[in-house]
């Protein structure tokens, strides 16, 4: 799993807190994936301009992962502020693919991670294509 | 319990998000207490200058929650940003109370809270008298 | 907060995991509101035999907390398998108020809480009279 | 990914509560790595006769994920009751191996996952042995 891609990364801050954090003194570890999360969100939010709440509150259109590879490298202790960063591996008809990592501010790769994500309507959870305006604005993210 | 406090108000702006809410869409209460610790820690680090992660991990120093109250007046949906606030109402030898709030972007007071604090040592976990310098750091956030 | 109540109590028994505790090595408070909220479920799906994932995914009935108050009298550590207890104290028009704790195996009790719940309808997240069928299960757990 | 080990399952059932689900009435997904997680813990207390958190909090062993691989094959919904199965496909000198799966009471595989887990002296973060009690109360597991 390497992330020698050449398109845009996408970067967001996070402060590590107490509550990330488990009786070792270092993020327990589901805490990535709640975090990655929320990186999705941001990048919606900030870079795409696709506000993820509504997407799922009003559109009824939810976003599920059904692939997750991860690799965690090196710990990372409560109190440092870390990046999290996403790049589009692949964007699909139905499905996308994200490579996400937390990186210390050392710059020390602490995770990799690669997710698929599929576009679904939440009343049936089928998978359906993905919505025309939010594949316009991914399509900006893709390598040239 | 009104917060009708003289004192400075420290405020923290949370985004709302996925994976905070339940599935009646909206924030799953334990939630409001996690991002109450967060806010703590916020104003240690942000506000009093004493970083609250080296607190813990190598001062061996806690602050365990005694007792909370709290009202939850109106719903927070998913994808708001609101705004938490936290006021220190008491400082005593071993403990401070914190007048803790959840306000939307609206002005609508959704969650209020008291919350005591006592500061422990790790080891023992028994109360200890509050340490020196965050005494001195807090009594700038007391009423004059 | 006293809780000599003479009605029933309602117990669950919950091993204390590693995900449960914080780097201090014990409960991360807000995780006792998530197994109190557990406890809820348990007394509606066991001892009310009302399915409470029905009620909420079917019936779009939600039952958030509107008032709670805890008073945190000794730590749990990991590893320790505790009991969850809960009473009914009070059962309103809309609301009820159940006193819920948290008690070692060596009969301590580490929490004491009280939560005032209100019924209300999903859709406009307004309150809602207790639905008959489960106001006449809850009957039952008032005494005499 | 295929579970098509010869080796001994472990299983543990779990009630997927309204707190494991989100705001499409589904299981966040990171709570599947917190429930894989508790599983492991009940395969170390119930089935190897090795309390999980005595290792971590008196002998200060750690049993960090170094590596991790999820497919997401269906959902799970708030309201059932799921097997959570756990089979050592791999004992290494300082790793081990699990294949987990969360499989529906109608017998569908909605997660497979794989995990290598790592033992780590918790001072150092640093990887050790398997120590000899816990290495031969796993090679039990181990297929014939």
């Amino acid at each position: 799993m390497t992330h020698a891609y050449a398109t845009p990364r996408f970067v967001s801050q996070v402060p590590i807190r107490f509550a990330h954090c488990d009786p070792a003194g270092i993020i327990f570890f589901p805490q990535y994936l709640v975090l990655f999360n929320g990186l999705v969100e941001d990048w919606f939010n900030r870079a795409l301009g696709v506000p993820y709440a509504d997407m799922v509150a009003q559109g009824r259109t939810g976003l599920p992962i059904v692939h997750l590879e991860c690799d965690f490298r090196a710990i990372t202790r409560m109190g440092e502020t870390v990046d999290f960063g996403l790049r589009l591996a692949r964007l699909g008809n139905r499905s996308l693919t994200l490579a996400v990592d937390c990186t210390g501010a050392d710059g020390e790769l602490r995770v990799a991670a690669t997710k698929v994500l599929v576009f679904t309507d939440l009343q049936t959870h089928k998978a359906i294509a993905v919505p025309a305006h939010i594949r316009a604005a991914m399509e900006r993210w893709m390598s040239e």
